[in-house]
């Protein structure tokens, strides 16, 4: 039966991390530049970057969380029935990735610097605004080879390097803390207690017709479906797949 | 050898013709879903194209065009060594796209008035507002089957048909008024004027590694190369080729 995954931030933070996520695999699949509209995505998800980088200082809350997770792990050292030889190799793996990420400039610090996307991204976000008269400059390049554009994607793509390894690893251990579990919405509704969650996650079989509307923060969750049709709340049961993620 | 087109909008009029084709060409194209990024593509470009409605009263300006272009043709009529069959043609062609015109909708109605486009409008435009969470009625609709989504972006794609054949027709008129010649810019510079000019249409040599940067309005126009690597002014000879349209 075919499901419909979703997932939901339970804090402010998480739902920066999951936008940050959604971007960064925008322009890493828009970067071939193998379509000749991606250029379009690749260099709206760099400047939508940009713009929550300016709004949060994302850099130090994720060497928080990944210090904290860190933390979690190391309690387990030494601890009967945990395999120690993985442990060990994450605890690595998390060490390696938190000193990147420490020694990393703040997040698009050079992508600010660099005078060409500098010069393209006040008009880029005008309505029509990618024409070739409002960025003279973004059409040349786009008439520069593909191996020159995919030199110069990556070379900025690079420089989220330590962004992305460190937001990928933090969201890979948090969502392996949850495990799908079925549960049932009655006449469409399902509330639960989520102490010190961040996500989410859920796989709603599409037969059902609904999409989740979900309201909740830290401690408490509801989840409300909808009738993707007709926009109004279902009164049918609903059975769906559900993880709590801390 | 490669040429690197461009085209110049020589009045704010035109400029937001240009930019509305631009976004027309980017919808249909978009419109397929056949990328898993695509639908950013579409429903972005759907949305600068209300943006633009909002902004000013599109469909008179372009009645009033086409109208324009209609007299300027229907003077040509008995003309001695005027085509008279092919003037006819056009003639009616112009005629029946200005009444489809004049029928049709304030631009973008039916667009606003959908409900489903309506709902995911105003977060769609968030720095990385397009996640599930976001926006879960789309999330929902990117699973439904691409016939289906291919159905319901045609819908909203025709309901814009009077203005893309209008505005296709107008700027074919007027592309065709200009006629390619070989210039010099001496030291990177070059003026003329351009009485009631409407559109700008260059092709410019890739060798030279430079952009043009247009200023001017009506009756005159300056165009200045600058280098697409340095984005300083170049102090070369240019050759390139401009059409002056009206």
């Amino acid at each position: 039966m075919s499901t419909h995954k979703f997932e939901h931030p339970l804090n402010e933070k998480t739902r920066i991390y999951l936008r940050v996520e959604s971007l960064l695999r925008q322009a890493h699949a828009a970067a071939q530049f193998h379509d000749p509209h991606q250029y379009l995505l690749f260099f709206r998800a760099l400047f939508d970057l940009l713009e929550i980088f300016e709004q949060i200082q994302l850099k130090s809350e994720l060497a928080k969380d990944l210090e904290k997770q860190r933390q979690t792990y190391r309690a387990w050292l030494d601890v009967d029935g945990v395999d120690q030889a993985t442990l060990r190799t994450l605890l690595d793996e998390l060490s390696q990735i938190h000193a990147r990420l420490m020694a990393a400039e703040r997040f698009g610090q050079s992508l600010k610097e660099d005078r060409f996307l500098a010069a393209i991204r006040q008009r880029f976000n005008l309505p029509g605004g990618a024409c070739c008269f409002d960025l003279p400059a973004l059409h040349f390049w786009q008439h520069l080879p593909t191996e020159r554009r995919q030199r110069d994607s990556q070379k900025w793509l690079n420089s989220l390097r330590p962004l992305s390894e460190s937001l990928a690893l933090w969201l890979k251990l948090t969502r392996e803390t949850g495990h799908l579990k079925p549960q049932i919405a009655r006449t469409g509704f399902f509330q639960s207690d989520a102490e010190e969650a961040n996500i989410l996650r859920l796989e709603i079989p599409l037969e059902f017709g609904v999409y989740p509307m979900i309201s909740g923060h830290k401690s408490r969750f509801a989840i409300k479906f909808l009738y993707f049709e007709t926009g109004q709340a279902t009164a049918q049961d609903v059975t769906f797949h559900l993880a709590v993620c801390n």
